[in-house]
């Protein structure tokens, strides 16, 4: 276990510093790396293939559901930010600027999209002109920019990759359906997919998109007990359409403004999958996600290696012929270097094949989720590869849920709990998590929760495991049920 | 015919004004719009569409020769343009500067990236320390940005879409290799799944790129005569490894420079796919590359509709089932006008379903490249329509290359033949298309060529149809034999 222990030790436990273990993590499983350029990250190919297994389950998900891919200019004029009050004032502080270009000085700044509303506004308003041009359902892969003061590899960086999703209906009730038509597509996706469970619900007008009506999110608990907000879906009201003058002529005669919606996601998932299912050992991928789901290894002594592959290279071909995304590891390290390399990585299955092995007509699966090796017969190790990947999914997903579950705490409900709550997690190590209480909708008393333990509201659940009845500062009746929680 | 003839007035006809065409084309298909940020446009979703299926069919290329995808910070430092000398001359005027960022004037200016070569050698400098790391073969999907003069949509735009692969190589015959390998990629790419015929080889030394020893081309004739360079491929030698230090040590132990090698495609492939198929009648796309192939319209009377309706949709889930790409058309227009539209959009096959036909248990498709119509039996539809797909991919091809073969000169090889030539030419309304021509090799010659006719070299063919042995311009020795023409 030497090789082992050593190994391990370059990856910092996360019981031990969190923050660490992530760095550590995401660079020793080359994900991304630094750059020279403030706050920007290189996404290296083990990383962005996690981001477009993303892309594609979410866009086979969006063109499903009758949306379309377009792509408009990355750089806005500084003139269209004044145009939605809100909005500017959410983006301009985080605003990178082009000036100069072609050689010359620009008479108006152009800047760099943290969000593609304004734009996208202007362009609708000429596009749509009669209720039949009705709904447009347009969504973009981009690059995005936020000049943020700390930033966060993946989670926070001054340049992004997303999908924005704007749509424009006749409409609120249209739109509203919409807006929850993306929150369910998100769900779906990141609980089906990432194997990431989520409380969905509503943020809190101090929470919301600057410019929204309202704010939807899906919320995440992440292995430290901090939130991360996974996704949000917006009810944009008449807001862009008054901005920018997007207007139709009703089947009535009239002329209307649309109600719009504006949704996205981020590579900030590919943080919250190493944050969720990543342990002392590395990453762990859930299998629908995973680049490579099966890894297989050759093991036993260097003189037998022609007789495991007669078997070894078949099982290969099998495999992937039955679809499973499987990859080979023949290079000349030990089998014990390879098993740490591979389980690092966070690949789903490791697949050892020894002389032994072949001789009992067997291979063995060991699972990257509990450690569990499992001894299988070579005629169905097709079959029980597939089932494997299927359960390690559903695992993967329980288990996650169940430690969410174990750290959302539904009786730290008044702000002197809270505190205990906090003081009592120093003490022992554990974790703050989420908690649930009742908000009796002023943003004063939300200020106040923030202020003194740094907890924010994540969003007003939906369906809540419990109904609260005073709020968490004032004690006054509660309006709403939300989870607080310290957040990404 | 009345309806169709006031359609056709909304696009100039090529012969008219070909530049007017392809505006009136483009925009009458919805694939674009100009927006109010200078040379900016916006990829409306069926321009967007043809993008996407431009990237499908070369990052699944790019994948299967080992390639993977990378993203790497848009922005980049201005010192870093002037570690390649030739480079830095290249691109600076043509950079977009951001200059504040953050609410804060930027200690560096950092540019809108043209290309990347820069910010990835910084990073291959780190990346790669020995002989074992290397081939690094990375591509990236990226938006990039020329601020040029004039703009003209999908061929010259400030902002633009592409990929820009980045390999680095222990030797130079590996990274040459890889440069020939990537332009017979993007070769048999755009033949075969675009239908355009193209002439490949090496660019002048006036005409590669800001920093490579060795350009090379796909080069592409439009229906205007004009060519247009569809795709390169560069050789960099090793200026970018000395530039950024990019150094290995080698099986022998000595530290060595890698060789590097960079290629690009971009949305100006869109422009290509247009002005090589397009018509009077509006777009035409070829089988493979469209993203509609077959559109569905029920003809005759409405009261017959529902007797039409009965054949109409199994013969639509077939096709659907046969993984053609097929979509109907219900819309309550007068099937003339849909002819009009769809045809307009460029789909390759129409299929009109009306009661008479049920009743003869047949349907009728209608080739868009030749206008020709077939009467084919219900039971065997699903066959003649993949068998017509074929058909007409082969044919676009063909007649593609047709047309430019009859437009490339072989006989007007000297400077006194070019200007007769486009003398008659301008007399006649001919096009001046391409031209076969030795040159010695002096750059004082192609410029002179250029000054006195507006033809550039396009690029000197592998396998040209003849050799000539006189240079165009000064009667000497030719060193090489060279396309000549008005580009894009
Ligand atoms: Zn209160
Ligand atoms: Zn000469």
């Amino acid at each position: 276990m030497k090789e082992e222990k050593s190994f391990v030790k370059e990856i910092t436990p996360q019981a031990e510093d969190f923050s660490r273990w992530y760095i550590d993590v995401i660079r020793k499983a080359e994900l991304m790396d630094y750059t020279p350029v403030r706050g920007c990250i290189v996404f290296k190919p083990d990383g962005y293939e996690l981001w477009e297994r993303i892309q594609a389950g979410l866009d086979r998900r969006f063109k499903e559901t009758g949306h379309r891919n377009a792509y408009f200019p990355m750089l806005i004029p500084e003139s269209f930010f004044q145009k939605e009050k809100e909005h500017v004032e959410g983006f301009n502080p985080e605003l990178p600027w082009v000036t100069e270009a072609g050689g010359e000085k620009l008479e108006e700044r152009l800047a760099l999209r943290p969000t593609s509303e304004t734009i996208i506004g202007h362009m609708y308003a000429q596009w749509i002109q009669s209720y039949r041009d009705l709904p447009v359902l347009i969504n973009q892969w981009a690059n995005v920019f936020r000049w943020e003061k700390r930033t966060l590899p993946f989670l926070r960086t001054s340049e992004f990759l997303w999908q924005e999703g704007h749509t424009a209906h006749a409409t609120e009730e249209e739109a509203r359906e919409e807006t929850m038509r993306i929150l369910e597509l998100y769900r779906d996706f990141v609980e089906t997919e990432m194997a990431i469970p989520l409380y969905t619900g509503q943020k809190t007008p101090s929470e919301k998109f600057a410019g929204a009506v309202d704010t939807y999110s899906i919320e995440a608990m992440m292995k430290d007990g901090k939130a991360l907000q996974a996704g949000t879906s917006h009810y944009l009201g008449q807001n862009f359409a008054k901005g920018f003058e997007i207007k139709f002529l009703d089947r009535d005669n009239q002329l209307k403004y649309v109600h719009t919606t504006s949704w996205g996601v981020s590579t900030r998932l590919i943080g919250a999958l190493i944050m969720v299912h990543g342990d002392d050992r590395g990453l762990a991928l859930p299998p629908r996600l995973a680049p490579i789901q099966v890894i297989m290894i050759p093991v036993g002594p260097p003189k037998f290696r022609d007789k495991v592959m007669a078997r070894f290279d078949p099982l290969f071909d099998a495999l992937k012929a039955a679809g499973v995304r499987v990859k080979s590891d023949l290079r000349e390290e030990t089998p014990g270097w390879k098993f740490n390399e591979w389980e690092m990585r966070g690949v789903p299955i490791r697949l050892e094949l020894g002389p032994r092995d072949v001789d009992s007509n067997q291979c063995v699966l060991a699972r990257r989720d509990t450690g569990e090796k499992i001894t299988v017969s070579l005629d169905e190790a097709v079959e029980r590869v597939q089932a494997l990947l299927e359960e390690i999914q559903r695992n993967m997903y329980e288990k996650a849920k169940a430690f969410r579950d174990a750290n959302s705490h539904l009786d730290v409900d008044t702000l002197e709990k809270l505190k205990a709550h906090i003081a009592r997690c120093e003490e022992t190590g554990e974790l703050t998590g989420f908690i649930l209480a009742g908000w009796c909708g002023s943003a004063a008393c939300e200020a106040k929760v923030k202020e003194q333990t740094k907890f924010t509201s994540r969003n007003i659940p939906f369906d809540p495991p419990e109904r609260k009845h005073t709020c968490i500062h004032c004690g006054g009746e509660a309006k709403h049920t939300v989870w607080f929680a310290r957040a990404y």
